[in-house]
């Protein structure tokens, strides 16, 4: 694919949209290289929730041209000892709090090196403690696109946080166990089971808050009113939906139910 | 006017700012073209109307430069029998499911050529049968800012869907009927009477929800506070508002409601 | 730091991300100038909020390079005499209703000039009522990074529109009045005390509605549940808060709430 010529630094964070908070990062990273190109993933990821933040980056990092920077800014612990961290892979720069936001990039990439951001002179001064995002991260992410080396900013680690996404498990011949891991907007339920743990033709059916879900489709308007199907969904993982509504409502399924899968 | 440079491609979907969606969308753009600068117009139509989108893109599209590629995803029929388009006119390309959202381009522009896309080569692989906004909408408005020629995406079509904007009618001497087009978010209800339709000194009331709205304004801010009052709005249609309230909950009216206008 | 090559507008606008509006005003400005790097600020701004539009702004301005322009649209007296003004700073271009949005800049800045936007060339025609954002503010907007001269765009004038921010009062030998300038999306506080008010040696209490909050904190995730604290924000204000709660929907508390402040 084409290299991409003009640096991009993507964006995703619990900041809203209605504070001053989106406006101080993109400042604080154009004023470092006013020729990034700032891209909007989300800034509305629920308040705190460093696993929604996961699985959101972990949907659309990958997407993007090699050489993108990846700056995610969920931190409920800004201005705690947690450290700021740079991660460099086969392909991307992230620019993180080591919260445990990055694990999927440490499941799936080839990790050329973890750096505890320390050398405070690439920061933004004064440093807030409770706005790291303009004084720290983003600073941090400008300069990586002028070409910094990453050693400069500190001292490479290994013992970063980081959680492992919840597993598939095998409770019967025919039955695997698993989880909720997210709902999105339009309320469908994605579940942690692939489609190498369910091939298609050995479906039976997903069992979820006491509802059987036997019908599989491939496309959100073929199911008929009211039904719940299982859907193979665009990040890889099966959901459960219901034509044009929500799923998590009808169900009161959100993030964590359990979810049974029996195969044929 | 001066011709873009940086190619451009607007953004107009349903779907939200919270989840993964509107990343990957940007990211398979840029992964095609790095160069591209991507203009978010709205991601907040209410999921799949497709009337509200319809609506949203007739009233901004034409404010953009030569060149510009308008992306439309609102797309309730993913993965089903509708086809994707991408359509030439003589300012601009669009790329958008073929399901009425671009109608008022059919009514409004000098159409060249309607593309039924088909040639897979151009789309990201594999393709998920639920989220043709990345694989197929953003892969193709991107290869079309990179120059390829629009005959390469498919067979030319002439049987698209083009959903007929709701007409005015004249039911009396003095009397036209019409309907509520759209309500904004600050609850001005927009209606479909143009000021072809009601010429300033031929205004007499618009009847609406049991009201006779008789007094004509130009400007919000000039109304009393609690008196309703027609306006003359930025997208060529009457609207009916009321100051610094919205319109819309105090007379309990919203899209499809029927409206009257009297004149002189 | 860094001259930016690219010329960069800001967007602040209470037009939300629903509608066509914020559409309208990135084509219009891409129209006129279509290199121009534009940056969402916020379009979130509560509908005519004034004072929320203010905060929002002093709070990310002049973390901007050099050269930018901000382009500010809150605007509840469009179409009527309140005029549109375009302010030269030191560092950056304003443009914006004459209605006191702008007075944090008019307080803090070296202010080289104030223009009456009258020549109305610049604008684009038809000029709507009830849209300067998009027929107005966006074109001005456009053509300064452009380079055309701010004298071509009006007369310079020196009676604008300056509110004052509610001043901090000293009502007894320790004892400090203010006031609640705002509440942010997570709940804090912000409050108009300062460090320089308050040195953090001499804090003793923060008095709001009934609270005594003599909690002092550096990072938000310090706080024990359930505990008020007081702690320096990231905009140059004393804030109160509430570990991963609101501590505004605690306090029933708002924007105008007055705070005491008791010294050491």
């Amino acid at each position: 694919m084409a290299e991409s010529r003009r640096p991009i630094i993507t964006l995703l964070t619990d900041f809203g949209t209605v504070d001053h908070f989106v406006g101080c990062v993109k400042g604080a990273i154009l004023e470092i290289n006013p020729d990034v190109h700032l891209i909007d993933a989300t800034h509305d990821v629920p308040s705190h929730d460093v696993l929604a933040a996961a699985f959101t980056l972990r949907s659309y990092y990958n997407y993007f041209p090699a050489g993108t920077v990846h700056l995610v800014v969920v931190d409920p612990g800004v201005g705690t000892r947690r450290r700021p961290l740079l991660v460099a892979t086969e392909r991307y720069y992230f620019v993180a709090p080591d919260s445990g936001l990055l694990s999927v990039v440490f499941e799936n990439e080839t990790i050329h090196r973890v750096i505890h951001i320390t050398e405070d002179h690439f920061f933004r001064k004064p440093v807030s403690k409770t706005f790291h995002g303009r004084d720290i991260f983003a600073p941090v992410a400008a300069w990586v696109t002028r070409g910094i080396d990453q050693f400069k900013f500190g001292p490479e680690i290994t013992d970063y946080v980081s959680l492992s996404t919840p597993k598939v498990r095998q409770v019967g011949p025919k039955l695997l166990q698993g989880v909720v891991l997210y709902v999105d907007k339009f309320g469908n339920l994605v579940t942690n089971f692939t489609e190498k743990d369910i091939p298609a033709e050995r479906f039976d059916k997903i069992l979820i808050a006491g509802e059987e879900v036997s019908i599989l489709q491939d496309a959100y308007a073929e199911g008929d009113p009211g039904e719940f199907f299982a859907i193979p969904g665009s990040s890889g993982f099966y959901e459960i939906a219901l034509t044009r509504d929500s799923a998590a409502q009808a169900l009161e399924a959100a993030r964590g139910t359990e979810v049974g899968a029996l195969l044929k």
